[in-house]
């Protein structure tokens, strides 16, 4: 009983730290944040994107609406506080994923400035990757994937950015993508150039 | 640009599966939910589980109330309601990572049947493993690591469990550790047991 209960205190921190999670993956990890617009292609690219990680080897994820919206954020509505807490939850799902060893990927419109600017923060410094999704309204109405902007031009949905709310635009993003301008393909390329100049996939030789 | 869009229809939804994850981690990914009272030794039992996991070259996560209580839940208090929101908060973050491809790990009190059968139940079938650390209260106090017991014995601490709030124990665990009487290197044994009768690391000799 005593072993157990000493055991207890030498083993109850955690040993496997991040470090040695980024070393047997053989890359280190990261959080790529996407905002823009709706229909800027955050979530198209953040998948190409994984794709070509993953091909790499390297452990990925992508959070978007649908498996953050219907699950750990299921309880909140599209208003400004709810939008708030939304982003807060990922952005603080998104930390332990980078602290498991992980490349995460989120794609959410994330509107406002200042609720990026506090996912930034509470990563460690050069942990939180901006990549800004820039295409005009024009071209994100004409596309309308989801028919969400025909619905938001009649009124039918409320607050939707771009329409009825407000989009405030990255000061600094680590990356900026014109996907009205770039094919998909050449989308990914910048994406991992920044990758590689940060670093981030310099252990995968080792793997 | 029409290359841009009609990549985008092709692209849009996760190409990167589970099951490819599951591929070059080389083992599966599943959710081992430790439940009991406080100072039971779930927290221990978790980490220990996780580095012998990782030094077979597994891809793991414990959540405890370090990593969860002051970042995604910091937001809530030790009421009912909002311990129910926390367990499904974690319930739906664990449910990411297992699609992510990693063993997650969760050391929770969890007192409360009916939250656990909800997190059972959003899992798919089998991901979800009840691991239930069993300790007479009596040793739990003795132990009374972080000082919790003595608090809530005056007051200090409201509604702690096996105090003065219940502990409903788990029906069917997929195990039960007898903290009390194992030492810790044994109760690293039962649950890699099983683990391998669920088959969980047998893609590991492929790695």
């Amino acid at each position: 009983m005593n072993k157990t209960k000493s055991s207890n205190i030498v083993w109850h921190h955690a040993t496997v730290t991040r470090q040695r999670r980024e070393n047997i993956n053989g890359h280190k990890s990261v959080l790529l944040w996407f905002t823009g617009l709706s229909g800027s292609g955050k979530s198209t690219l953040a998948h190409a994107v994984e794709e070509a990680l993953h091909q790499q080897g390297c452990r990925t994820f992508v959070f978007d609406g649908d498996n953050v919206r219907k699950g750990l954020c299921a309880n909140l509505s599209f208003s400004k506080d709810d939008r708030k807490e939304n982003i807060r939850r990922v952005g603080e799902m998104a930390k332990l994923f980078v602290e498991a060893g992980v490349i995460a990927l989120t794609a959410f419109i994330s509107p406002y400035r200042e609720d990026r600017l506090r996912v930034r923060s509470m990563m460690p410094h050069g942990d939180f990757l901006e990549i800004y999704c820039t295409c005009p309204l024009s071209v994100c109405e004409d596309r309308d994937v989801k028919g969400f902007y025909a619905q938001a031009r009649i009124g039918k949905i409320k607050e939707f950015t771009g329409i009825s709310s407000p989009y405030e635009e990255p000061e600094k993003p680590e990356l900026v993508v014109a996907t009205d301008r770039l094919s998909l393909e050449q989308s990914v390329n910048e994406v991992l150039l920044l990758l590689n100049r940060r670093g981030i996939l310099e252990l995968s030789h080792g793997k």
